[in-house]
């Protein structure tokens, strides 16, 4: 193979590339013997994570007068401060974190920003810097040498918002193999201030299926990946923050719900090989998509017999003139809560396959208040399913290990 | 519908989910008649365009030294100090950009931060922001009532690097429909410092397909997207600079033309309905990309019979005793240039259906250099496509006007 002529490009030419394209960042020195975190950019250095399970974050910044790095509670107790090199790159080195994603940030006089060297994750309605830390032993959602399904990004108009909305649509390997097969279908989805990709990216659902139905162990299905956001057309995009959200879950979440059971479902079913039915579809979400997930199951329970709350706050009380002060487990009532969905136990076990709750043991009060709703629905004689994942709070690795376990239980 | 259950959450619980979520970044007040850019964060209101055009950028930073925007050339000539207001917030207007996509960043005390306010897009090797300026009367990238192809997440391990790889793999409208029928391909890669999602996030190659499809003025054809970088199995990831890219084109481009020839290929040719054969198959690129396809297709010509190199820096001489001051037009050798892949004419255009070389009116240097190989190929017998697009340099608005042109010259 001849290649004397790759070493010839004009300098005129080459200086044109060159502003052209501007020089990548340079990757810093590595500071010591860290490994780069799986979330970095290629090639970026910091975060570095220490074979102790430290981890050091690195930003150049010489002009600058203070710097911290802050973040989600599985990084630890921040935020931390920063200290100033020689050469005017600051630093700090943390006790090990909880494994999993934790977003993270830093503020550089005051602002928060992005960490160069970090992909970017949707959460916090921005993109936001995040840092993958191992956990020993846990492979589940490690891409492996399996069969892999795809994640499709699929365009569709939605006449509830008069909007093109983009769902993320995984489906399990060999569905182009099988061009005659029908699978069942699980929505899913993220939380508040994140956005359709956050399953996939900061969740790595995709591979926690890939390796449950490689293994046997999961129903191939297909899996839906909405933005749980919908304005009234022409409207601008709707704010919601976690006081409307508290406040009004029908303004928070109606508009959603019509784009999900007038839109998506009939999008999906034209789209896909799905079996149509409530009895092979599934309505799932994590924290605020948790509340969806009931919102929306609970009312339309002819479309779906599966649903799932990932850390999602339970709604409790019936009586408008009840003051809010009562506890939580004294206020939830399950002949009247959700419009009365739990009032008749034995009805509810027939219509719905499965309840599935979930919470992080280090969710305190949120963890508290699912579990007491799940005593009380077990006490009236409601069928449900709670998996607690141990030493993890409101963050990614509880909801990984929450769909590692909700999976094999549908459509079966 | 009942729904007074919806204003019943207990303070317990909002507390937690409060905490738990954190609030998102609340939008900043509208400063003026601007709309938000359609490259914003959902409820971003700044970047704003003005109705003539103008674009006002704003930070809130009350407690910086300095701020100031910069970005890329059709941005404007930058970088563009902000000025600070009493309230703390930041912000300049700067002249009406060239129309478009433009990356951008705020550098803040020193430091190259990105706008919490736009979504990010992989650029300058990180997450950088961008902005999309509209272009009067060009809907040929904007989303319409059409039939939409997919956008699909494809992993596959590489044999070549030993790591698993994501292609992003456009499906044409009705691929899902036509279960008998096949396409052709067309490998399509970004620049350097941008990776495989470049082509869809900034360069809307999708939706452009989606249109001229719709409008039967493309053939329909799968695209495949893939990340223009590779290394040695177990080596850290390649640190490719412009530097190393001309100075020795085959260490830049080796290992992914082995990817493409050996991995990828195969990959999509099982994994897709493709028509597998080199009449099929298109290469092309921008930039770096457009160096790549040349790269590889000029030595795989059993694989490719359509090449495409949109901005691309084309590589001139011959003699490795040769001084690099010789000026490119004089440099350039179609006998011996791309060893000798122009030097039997008549054997050329017979062996390649396409072959397609464009250039942005403002690339200047560039523009110049690849439009003189096209003079010298024309002038040798060479049958080559030459386009140019008006008004724009080295940015995507000439990579999305190249795909227009180009996508309707293939597998007709």
């Amino acid at each position: 193979m001849v290649t004397t002529w790759t070493r010839h490009v004009s300098p005129a030419t080459a200086a044109a590339v060159l502003l052209a394209l501007g020089q990548g960042r340079l990757a810093a020195q590595p500071p010591d013997e860290s490994l780069p975190a799986a979330s970095n950019v290629a090639g970026a250095l910091s975060p570095g994570i220490h074979s102790d399970g430290r981890v050091t974050f690195s930003l150049r910044a010489p002009e600058a007068s203070s710097l911290q790095l802050a973040g989600g509670d599985g990084l630890g107790k921040g935020p931390f401060p920063m200290t100033r090199g020689a050469d005017g790159t600051w630093s700090v080195t943390i006790a090990p974190p909880v494994p999993g994603f934790h977003y993270y940030w830093f503020v550089l006089d005051g602002v928060q920003v992005n960490d160069p060297g970090s992909e970017t994750y949707f959460g916090y309605s921005k993109e936001t810097s995040g840092i993958e830390i191992p956990e020993a032993g846990a492979d589940f959602y490690g891409i492996k040498s399996v069969p892999h399904g795809e994640v499709r990004a699929k365009w569709y108009l939605s006449s509830t918002t008069g909007e093109w909305r983009r769902a993320l649509v995984y489906t399990p390997p060999d569905y182009d193999k099988n061009p005659s097969r029908r699978y069942p279908v699980l929505i899913l989805q993220h939380g508040m201030g994140e956005d359709e990709t956050g399953w996939t990216r900061q969740g790595k659902a995709q591979l926690i299926l890939d390796n449950l139905i490689a293994a046997g162990k999961a129903e191939p299905m297909i899996v839906v990946m909405d933005r749980g956001y919908a304005s009234k057309p022409g409207a601008p995009p709707f704010a919601l923050t976690a006081e409307v959200l508290l406040r009004d879950v029908q303004l928070a979440f109606g508009m959603f719900a019509e784009v999900v059971i007038r839109d998506l479902i009939p999008t999906i079913d034209a789209s896909y090989r799905t079996i149509a039915d409530r009895e092979h579809r599934a309505m799932a979400g994590l924290s605020m998509g948790g509340m969806q997930a009931l919102f929306i199951a609970s009312r339309h329970l002819d479309q779906f017999a599966y649903i799932a709350s990932l850390s999602g706050p339970v709604i409790a009380g019936t009586d408008p003139g009840e003051p809010l002060g009562a506890s939580f487990h004294e206020r939830f009532d399950t002949k009247t809560a959700y419009d009365g969905l739990f009032a008749d136990p034995a009805k509810f076990n027939k219509r719905v396959k499965l309840l599935w709750l979930g919470a992080g043991s280090e969710e305190q009060q949120l963890h508290a208040s699912i579990s007491d709703a799940v005593a009380a629905l077990r006490g009236s004689g409601v069928r449900v399913v709670f998996f607690e994942s141990p030493g993890t709070a409101h963050e990614w690795q509880t909801w990984r290990r929450d769909l590692r376990d909700l999976a094999p239980r549908l459509f079966r």
